[in-house]
């Protein structure tokens, strides 16, 4: 591994231009970019100043100047990807989420422990600092014990029936794109859940335009949540402990700040500015780990990840959404 | 009817003198008071100056001079009180949750309409002033088409062995006390719930210190509300809507204030100040109805009570909490 890691961005939609700042700005290298339409790839190559752009995804894989990929394609493709880019020997960033069910995601990981490769899902969340901070301030006990976790995710997305979000081949659905975090953020706090309750709203395509969930952890902690993509809602997150409550401003996911309410009223702000790219944490994760030689990331390792899928499993199984093929 | 109503306290304990401010606020006349305990009672009208005071629930309703009582009792004891009330001829004011059950419920409303007796349930939140905008506002459409409503209600009550709120004989839990404002308040904006999911977390007594769930109503917005005793929430409600979203801020069952964030992210903060005793404007409905000769209050009906009765019995079922007799 070079000291300065190669990335190739798998896909060329937006999120993967969001990343490609992430990456500089943590200083890696962007060599390549691969899409299955070879002239999205070069507009975008040109667009960010890639030097290289392929017209499908086995040509990205196959450039040996790349170590590390980016998985930034429709839910659908995130397992054959990862898998396809475990087999080429690259280290992998996969978007979330991670698959579309926890199967899928554990042949991701079964490949990725054999072929001993780097796999992280791109939570950035996870690394973003006002969550570690969040996270600190949990496991130091300044909140006391924790006893509920409640959060937010929705945006009113305007979806036509073209959209990804609404189509069940893409893996579209409110839960596995808005969902998923404030799944996670509970499942970071409490660990997981025993028990899950979940109803939806399901739309004509036959994916869940909302979803909402209520959960009970092992010290009795609840949690509750809920997503959609038809309007737009707090976004917020609160950690309610014995000894105080955080509250996560919006959006809760990549905040710059913690309102920290003690018991007689008085708040505390921590401001965490993101002072730019907020997918750099995540990346400037997978650059520490890959220079560390290390397979898995200690701070969203894949257990967590597929804790998170089984759980949005279940509450698929509930709320009767099923993805083509399952 | 008499042009000032004569109320009757069945009752001493906090909550009633409460009421006994509202009622005065309101125009009222407080004229006695009765508890098992003829010492408690006769300490409470020394208080509060009420000119008569009774040593048992059947002497109050015995009391020619009082119109209306106000059920101020513990939990479990909301029924009995209530069908003798009525049976005395007594106007009913029962401070919630109405009845342990649906079941209880619906003998109360027959007895009521047999009666010919006004029987309303004290949800006081229906008419504090904010709560009647939010509802205006919603029914104007200012919000555009609602998509989810949010809400919790949890503070620290550290609950020893003894308290009530923990008794199964005393209907304790935190599901009827306070899990009941944020499902009432989802169910006077969305109506009846389709379905409902609910997590608990079990006390040692058997009743839920923590209640999360989940609903979906026939407009296919979902509804998201947790309730506790074990440590102080935000008890703040928002209602999200595909033009803005309403944020009620803490506590929202008897809110002082509206924050409308449109679509732009602009915030437009209306206020509604209590300037008084809160519980005055249920008691000012109780006063217009039988003045009226109405023997239900049209703005919270007895369905729209027996309806959060069958959704709380609902999610009992499903969290395993049942009380004694039932």
């Amino acid at each position: 591994m070079r000291d300065v890691i190669n990335w190739g961005i798998l896909g060329a939609g937006n999120i993967a231009g969001a990343l490609v700042e992430g990456i500089r700005e943590a200083g890696g290298r962007v060599a390549a970019v691969g899409s299955r339409d070879a002239e999205r790839a070069a507009v975008f190559a040109g667009r960010f100043d890639i030097p290289a752009s392929y017209g499908s995804y086995e040509d990205l894989l196959g450039d040996d100047g790349v170590d590390a990929v980016y998985v930034a394609t429709t839910n659908e493709l995130h397992h054959r990807n990862t898998l396809d880019a475990i087999s080429a020997g690259k280290a992998v960033l996969c978007e979330k989420p991670f698959a579309l069910n926890a199967h899928q995601g554990e042949e991701m990981r079964a490949a990725a422990q054999s072929a001993g490769v780097f796999v992280m899902e791109a939570m950035w969340m996870r690394f973003i600092p006002a969550t570690v901070a969040l996270l600190q301030m949990v496991e130091r006990g300044d909140l006391g014990e924790i006893r509920a976790v409640a959060a937010d995710f929705s945006f009113q997305a305007n979806a036509g029936p073209e959209h990804r979000l609404v189509d069940p081949a893409l893996g579209g659905g409110a839960l596995l794109d808005l969902g998923l975090y404030p799944i996670s953020l509970a499942m970071l706090l409490l660990g997981e859940p025993t028990a899950i309750s979940a109803q939806a709203s399901i739309g004509p395509s036959g994916v869940d335009e909302q979803v909402a969930a209520s959960m009970v952890f092992p010290g009795g902690q609840v949690g509750s949540i809920y997503a959609s993509f038809l309007a737009d809602s707090p976004v917020e997150a609160h950690v309610v402990g014995t000894e105080g409550r955080a509250w996560v401003r919006s959006r809760f996911h990549n905040s710059e700040r913690l309102d920290v309410v003690a018991p007689d009223g008085s708040v505390t702000v921590h401001e965490y500015p993101l002072a730019g790219n907020g997918y750099r944490f995540e990346v400037a994760e997978v650059h520490r780990a890959l220079l560390a030689g290390e397979t898995e990331s200690s701070l969203r390792p894949l257990a967590d990840t597929l804790s998170v899928m089984e759980v949005l499993d279940g509450i698929r199984a509930q709320i009767g959404v099923r993805y083509p093929g399952e």
